[in-house]
């Protein structure tokens, strides 16, 4: 049995530090996971950036049951060995939220609120093991875990929170279906999962990007986009026309981050009652909104974000069944030594063209640069 | 058998003249009404003002079939001396949106696109009697029909439809339900309506507005509101959060013409994970959209128009079932020789506190100023 | 602050027994429940007559929180002397039922399987205080709990959970819609219950019965049922056939215990594409089940069980709402001990006519008898 | 232009005759479609074996626009020349049915209450027409067409309905999504249609055969079944429990159309809260359907007939994208000179192992047996 645990602790604005924490004790309703991967989000990118009290960033984690009290054995249906990915959530379970399948709405989960929340919670509290940049990580009873089958890579596996993302919007919210045609703007993490997801339900889909993009534009086609777009290049009104034989999108989706320009055209290329997705924060306001468009179109307008326990199944279903080449999206597979380069490279300021970069504990070795199939 | 009919017909800007057509032959798979009665509708005062090609206006119609080919008494389930209330809308039948049952959407029922509509297709269509200001009526083979009971008295059954749009934006369109919270801004014909159908399905129902529109608030009251606010003096958000329990509301639904603020206010006063319906042409943009909002709060847009065969039925049943003291709507009852009078009325330049407005050709004598049940 | 705890344990078939209790302790995540009044279950009495481990029977509870534990407070929003109704579940909060809002089929809720449940839980598993008969109960961690309006009488509060599964079935699970037409076979408990739902949801409903439930029949009146048809002297299919126009019903849910002829005839009185829904167990087989008749109508049929947070709530605005004259359910009140001819009532042996039978242990003395407002 | 039109008029049990009718004049309204390919259905199987009145059969039928009056070129949105798909309804457009999108259920698509449909309407009703095994076919006014891209084989364009079924019964009525477990009973025309759509749909299926059908469950796996069941050797149980790690199905279908126990069966292997769907008729009554099950599993049962608008919108999809072999289901490919011969393998007593039986008018010549690819 372990008793010390490697963490990589952001302590300070853009640095992390290798400390050494006590391999917590098991509780009956609670246990302790062997960090398998752990993948890189947007959202500690910018805890990274911004840090003050220390913690231990990742929450896209999939990793091994290591240690499992027998209460939570029975509600979790779990035993010591099992492969599992983690929700970033802890939620209380008890809450109206919560009793109605919400509980990424239960107040608990709001760290703003005093909530727990994996990768995003300081030392000081208790185990102190709550990221996934570490050798081990706390299993709280309130944890949302789901199984992971044997046969899945381990940076496809660390993609199940982003492609849930997209299962999500499409399918939950947005009632996405076979035959339909889906407008994706925004290349990224999250339009490419977006992609994944439209591509399961059997629609079909465009992605749209900037000349800046054009790798993830064909990364999105390699990944089975039906068409995609370059607006630095492309009429992107007429290519929707094009593409949908003049009835327009069904659904389109904004999951870029900057600028009020896509939210615009999002309207324009919807079709009459269609529906516009928004999934990304502007930190701007839209400057003259087309209302009496919107009257005009009947369009729905649904404001987006995370995911359920449904759509975190439906991306693991996703990623098992190998139908499409995941492994594209992994861009950069450190080790833990290399966390920093890891947060640094995921913002732009590491290694060059990065899209899904993910740590490996266990990675005895540093590995730099861009693999086609990392997990290997 | 009448052989004349008289209908008054818009031939210029704010200018209605009588004059007489000849009885329509009934065709094998259509027929002639006998108008009873005819609301007037926002969509005529403005058509009155602009008129160019001489029209009969008017198209919430109640009345009785006077004459039926063989083939539209199969189709419809109809016989002659039955009482129907009329949809506005002509729909072929056979086109993607008629076979999906979304007929409004119908091409045919667009008159920018050469469709024909009850209440504003010019006389020179033959058989010219396309509008409701008139003594007959001619039953198009694609007429929307519905049957309306005897004992519902004839000015609110030309009701049907403002009321039909309530049950279509609150039921049919945002799911209100029994227990929620809806919050209705603009205390007009459409406002009220929907306040009839949130309460009919129930729902608690606030209904919003200014000074200027007080009477139209109280009447709200009386027809069963939970609460109305007077934005003039007093705040909304504070009203809301008193009404809602702290919970905001479930659903705001705006159909306020004029200003952006309504826009604004409502996202400020709906609950996380609720829904705004715009239901009005507001003629000018939002000048500061706050997009961010829309997904912090995973709110729903609905752009809304129009009614459809469900939520006629609803109306029908609603007003039918007497629950609610719906007369209370009407303000004003002419005859068809005032149909000039009705319209300057409906536009606010007639008699005073206009809400809703009927014509009945039948009608002997000229009535003016406010009923309270105008139709005993 | 009160030491000892006086409750009714039923200890052998057919006969409770006051005993004390020892106040539990409050854990930091539970509290204590001063039962306010709990109102007789079917399930009760089925317990009631094959008990052989000793329990406190009783989970149609409502009360005042007597003592809370810190962090109970904060997960379930409560504080001491908060009026709640709560749910007879325990579920774990953490389960994949859980998790998605079902937590009716979350596993620890089956007894059968060694989970907790309100009303029928060993005196021996502790505290002992798991049923509503008696002066105080333990409210578990996982406990669902909801706020119960203080002008509510107590008895109509103890309503609360046949009314839910009013609404479960008739809005959640048979998505009964206003202007629709309901008929239900069986005018006990649960059928009333589907009554004030369907009522509430703006349904047009007939109640269907026996000559022998003709009491009830007439009460089902008084709640509102649009029409009354006593199967001994009338022709169901026929009244139908009147009733909807000759439409034949939108829904038809059968909540009568015995045969199986109610269910064929569910079949026979449903519209084309309408629901039959299937509430109460038979104990026996469909003899000759038209599954032809099925495909033909293209219905649907719906096995429903128990209810869920939303209509629980819905339960509790539709008798806080105070449309209905729920008091009339009542037909017995009990003080506590009384505990053994309340239960006996309930199940047909004890005082004559019983519909709903409530125990308040507060009640100073003894109230044989119907009563026409019980807790005036 | 063609003024002889040759059609194989089914004019005594299992007997048809080629005759020569003349070509439809073109009405302003209606049109005439020079037939392609006509697959076999079991309703032509069974009309066939059972005419009295004279009548040309055949209405799984895809071909080109050959002559077009103007208001059916509007309305349909077609052009002389253009390729489609047809229904067999020819639903009258103005009934209540029709105006909600439900025009399968229109009265006047039943000929046993003097409706039309084609495939099935006796050649004294003008203008004879009516049946796909005809060089040409009239074009109602009220004919349901679906435009079918050019690159689409004919024997495939021919299988749009029953595959529509299979969408329609899959997806618009069951629900299936991305990720559940699909059971189908039967791998005849039918099941494999579901088969289709649910894999398009992203669903794990499952088709269960007898030793009998073993060649189609072997065409189920090619076609993309992820587990086949030959039950005469394997045990359905405990297959399904292997298929679904424990859980029993999301959804059942039961397409086998003698016998009862698969319908038993269906309500073993489906999950508590799943759907059993019920598709075919029996012909007989299930000797003790266990309707307790049916609650305590709260399993929705659903009786299903038809395609929609919708769904044979989806199957052309699934047809067009060519993501499956679906030229497989084509077993036999006629002349129309063979359409006795089609008719009579179709039924089981012509060519040996029938599956889809196809006829193409402009075939040149007789072809008989089986052929992999019969479009090529």
């Amino acid at each position: 049995m372990v008793n010390q645990v490697l963490a990589a602790v952001a302590w300070a604005p853009k640095q992390t530090q290798l400390r050494e924490f006590l391999r917590p004790e098991v509780p009956q309703d609670g246990g302790v996971l062997q960090v398998e991967t752990v993948g890189v989000c947007g959202t500690d990118v910018a805890n990274y950036a911004t840090v003050r009290e220390p913690r231990i960033l990742g929450h896209h984690v999939v990793g091994f049951v290591s240690g499992l009290g027998a209460e939570a054995s029975r509600r979790w249906g779990l035993h010591e060995g099992d492969r599992v990915a983690m929700e970033e959530y802890i939620p209380c379970g008890q809450c109206k939220e919560c009793r109605r399948g919400r509980y990424r709405a239960c107040p608990f989960t709001d760290s703003r609120r005093g909530g727990l929340r994996y990768g995003n919670t300081p030392i000081d509290v208790p185990p102190a093991l709550w990221g996934g940049f570490a050798e081990y990580l706390y299993l709280h009873p309130n944890a949302v875990l789901h199984r992971m089958p044997a046969h899945v890579p381990s940076v496809e596996a660390a993609m199940t929170l982003p492609i849930a993302n997209g299962f999500e919007w499409m399918d939950v919210e947005c009632g996405v279906r076979f035959g339909q045609t889906v407008v994706i703007q925004g290349p990224g993490q999250q339009g490419l999962a977006c992609l994944l997801a439209a591509k399961s339900l059997g629609a079909s889909v465009m992605v749209v990007g900037r000349q800046s993009s054009r790798h993830r534009l064909e990364l999105a086609r390699q990944l089975g986009a039906d068409a995609i777009v370059n607006v630095t290049h492309e009429d992107l009104s007429q290519k929707v026309l094009d593409f949908t034989g003049g009835d327009l999108a069904d659904v389109v989706i904004d999951v870029t981050s900057g600028g009020s320009d896509p939210v615009k055209q999002s309207f324009d290329i919807v079709r009459r009652g269609g529906t516009v997705a928004l999934a990304a924060y502007k930190h701007q306001t839209i400057p003259a909104w087309d209302v009496d468009q919107v009257v005009a179109k009947s369009v729905t307008v649904k404001g987006l974000r995370g995911h359920s326990h449904r759509s975190v199944e439906m991306a693991i279903d996703c990623i098992a069944d190998g139908r499409f080449p995941i492994h594209l999206l992994n861009s950069h597979h450190f080790s833990l030594q290399d966390t920093d380069l890891a947060l640094r490279t995921a913002g732009g300021e590491g290694e060059p063209n990065p899209l899904l970069v993910a740590v490996s504990p266990g990675l005895a070795q540093v590995k730099k640069g861009r693999h086609s199939n990392p997990s290997s």
